[in-house]
């Protein structure tokens, strides 16, 4: 759990469907439809790759603007909650290498929250799949400040936010958040605050040996690094923070 | 508005995805599908025919039971009913020909509501669509006794109420409703209670005198033809009920 | 009722809480938030001007995104059936000019749908509530074409749809529809196949016969004048078309 | 976890609205408002403090009313929940002091259900903030037999179960579960009677040693203290449970 | 179509199942339950008599409220609107004598909104059934001001509403809007501002020529009877407000 | 928690209301009623026992058919989950043997989805109860395999699905995922795929090591019991896996 990260995949889930049906529309460079269609015209099919907090905020925004929305994880235990929270609103696909080529090639929108680390591991959305999108569909690759789900995303921003490969919209925001910033800094603060508090009232030696969360946080102290895998990454050796704290 | 077929409609609705589920099931010669599938499991693809009374119906329950479902109507009315009603989890097309072709070979469920009298008529589910159908799918064909919407369909009984046209599952059974003979018998009998009570009380001249639905259902009166179908039909001459009560 | 309008009031409608939503990003000059908040951050306030089919679609739209909605009109049957439909996730207010005031300047978004036509006339939204408004906050005035509901209104296209008066910003985009044209498209052609059909089959003066829509458009007719209102605006003498189709 | 104490929680929850709307009534002294409004009329604020057991059962019961129904709490966790469950329905807010006076004072009705143990702690709802609310508004103070949550609360009962201060309904009954006796008792039957059975079944020294709920109600066991608290308040020495049982 | 009763329905529509809920309380007789049970406990018996406004509008609320809510009317397309709107959350019914007297003595809560004109005419709820209802039940007459549905109903006031028949709670108030002032007032305004407007700017005489609802509220002019009813209740002649206002 | 069952009882108990539909169909020996009746005929009574997963997906499809469903459960937390999500569509009870008995004895359909293994121990449905039932109605036994819940049940096959004892249709498929054998198959994959690719990417011995549940599965090693279970009812030494692995 990363309580402070909670938040802004939450905003950016919500902003993934609304930055998709931007994109969407013709001035965009979209292929110039409602996600929800009207009645009589068949809604937009939208896939979300990922079906954690920002993939549930996603689902229940494409689910709000009518789209024909599926989501896709490898685990059972996530698909469970989202047919819990949106009933028949939703479709629920367990993840197989071709089951999502399937879906990312029939879909208009496809919205990606899983993140691949790693620039040489495959990545989920192929290059060959892209180019068998349809022409004015659209990628929103949320989780592209890690690396991004598909071989042809790379980051934008928010002031030229596409570009188009193979007749697709990319849009590819690296920092989604910043995109609302009003929203993302309450969301934050919300999320901050009560560590803010801890240092302030505790002061830092008190707060980190009462939170191990803010423990987690100490990298170096007293010239030890307290962070292991930032000590074997510079070869050092490591102290722990209660050790260090200690000392 | 024909007040006393509306509430079979709404049982023949209301029966049909329930039957059409039963037929999916591998023992009754379906392909072994749940209309809801499970998480993880996409559910079937269910396409309703007609968006009346007997096709809303047959939206409620298919919804219910977690399935993918299209309703296509040509008329945009009904579908802007269905998507007040339903909001986004049903999906609503205007029908042409070709779409429709799409939707029902696409389909693991099609459940035709809609009726097209008279045999030398193009039929709304050509033999060559059936043909185009997955094997073990199944084709629920509502309006049967008014020769029903499918090439292929003929009509079937309760005891024996399937059979399989190129692998595809055809239930035609010509009196649904007669299949849950309780729930049957209390609809038909709060649709027609009024009209019996008022011909009871009032005696029946003054109950046709006052009540045009049931002035309507007058077909000979004194040697007259009193419904003008019936006397085109045999080129024998017309009088008006209000007329042929007066004389 | 205009039975070929109403798909294009569907699609602005559904079409204006998307704009609105972008408007309220940073990048398009909003006040940067999110319709919906997220989890702990309350969401933006949306008012709705007109519940009439661009109003519902508007409604719906906003709802689906999870924003504070409120639908005002003049018609309290418009607004029983908001409340109907969406039950307890629209607020629904009969509009005084001065709640309307208080609805506008202390929202985050304002739809209006409503029209206005005639420029002396005066308008729902004055300049002074524009001037009330927050900086950032968003005006998308469906009915431009028609005149617009707010004095600060000016039409705008889909290649530059907004400006900002008053720190607010304004998105009065003339022909919102075209912004989605192929969802546009698709549901102008069903509204009008059966139309093209009837005169098609029948021929234009058997077609005109036998529908009052097809009838009501036919403007001149071997040199008289049928459409009563043009007839009047230009002081020459009106034919009825059954008049003029008959002679 | 008390689970003895969550029905009640449930109860007391769902209580609170019905409460409160009967207070909002003009004979019982508020202001004469339905909490959902109609159609036309906007419905009242609810703002309910705390979203635990009470606080959701509180919120179900708001919403179902028709009311516009905000939720403050400090755990952003609590109030994602909420959204899950309740979708748009409901709002939510991460409460810092400010914000709830704001929210407090705009509020129709206050519904508390947090607790502040210990009188010279600062209170949620301030003296002021009451002085600053609306005539005829309304507070139902759930915890208040722990105390409450305003500064002006202070218990009362069913037969007397309100006064007023500056103009603001007070609802401060302690025991507000025992006003619908009847649920009530099922529903601490439901949570009790495994519990009774397990003492009945296995006699008392057994029952405690399987199930660490039952043995944390041991309070006092062969003349030795065995509740922590109580030995501290007392200033008495503590035997562990365990330990005096197994003496 | 009475456009300024309506309002005044709804209101006391949806009063009803919160009078209902504060008399099932111990305080105020009642049985001592919640209408929504909590869970392990089920809900509460909610039987609402007539479908209209009134009993649309209960409806709601009392599954809001969590209730166990079957609606009775003889009118069948009455009972498919409840279904459209509330879906499988009501129970539909209907109403024979004998199903009426099962449902009313099954049920903890009986909210009649159906008038019985007429003191001699047979009422709905007979005292029998009224004997037969369980201790501490609740009977809301909210058409008390027509005569009320039940035998044992007699009208009441805001300071005393209700009353005891054979261990059954009556809450019969005349003027059950009045409860909620505030609330009334607006929704009457609402319904009553434009026809205000239509007196004021264009003289009554006008008004009354251009709205056949004004017109048939007019009921005495120059001296002659315009109002039908009211000319034969007193055996006087009768002249049509048209004719009266041209003489 | 046996997560490779989890999938079966999902199917299972989605299946089990469309089963018991099937079976109410008078064709089918039962009663002859729809599930969720029509507008103007009351809706079966569908009473669960068991609100696991099994119980939970059965909920769920038999609202989704417009039930009146219960929901028996001696656990409070299963009750609460049931309604946070479904709400008022669902009615839950906490399981006393004497609310069971009036429950199932006024039930039309009785879905159990609890298992009692050992044949002398006291079922949850006697024989008397199932003697109490309406003629016509029926009992889906969906852990028959596990010994089922009723005294009468006893295994069948879904060529010959069900029995009739005192009136009663019983539906006792012993391997109900079977009859959706598609669907089964591609839930069961999804839930084992995990696993499978564990062995194979790891090695058995790895992959045991890694992962306890799938060091759990194993029962025999180097001619060591790794099962306590089994060793026990052999009378036999046991080893625990990891020693067994180790050795």
């Amino acid at each position: 759990m990363l309580p402070l990260l909670a938040p802004m995949s939450e905003v950016a889930g919500r902003m993934a469907p609304q930055a998709g049906a931007h994109c969407l529309e013709n001035a965009a460079g979209g292929m110039g439809i409602l996600l929800g269609g009207v009645p009589g015209v068949l809604p937009a099919r939208v896939v979300i790759l990922g079906g954690g907090v920002a993939g549930t905020n996603a689902a229940q925004i494409a689910i709000g603007l009518g789209a024909d929305v599926t989501v896709v994880d490898r685990s059972l235990d996530v698909l469970r909650r989202h047919v819990a929270t949106f009933g028949s609103r939703v479709k629920t696909a367990h993840g197989t290498r071709e089951l999502i080529g399937d879906l990312v090639t029939g879909a208009d929108l496809v919205i990606s929250t899983v993140l691949v680390p790693g620039a040489a591991a495959p990545k989920l959305i192929t290059r060959q799949m892209v180019a068998a999108m349809k022409t004015g569909s659209v990628i929103v690759d949320v989780a592209i400040d890690q690396g991004g789900a598909a071989e042809t995303s790379r980051a934008t921003t928010h002031s030229d936010p596409t570009y188009v490969v193979d007749g697709v919209v990319h849009y590819c925001v690296a920092n989604m958040p910043g995109g609302v910033a009003r929203t993302s800094t309450y969301a934050l603060n919300n999320a901050t605050l009560p560590f803010v508090l801890a240092l302030a009232d505790k002061g830092w030696k008190q707060a980190l040996a009462d939170d191990p969360h803010l423990a987690n946080g100490l990298n170096v102290h007293a010239g030890r690094l307290t962070n292991a895998a930032v000590a074997e990454a510079l070869r050092e050796s490591f102290t722990s923070p209660a050790q260090a704290l200690a000392a």
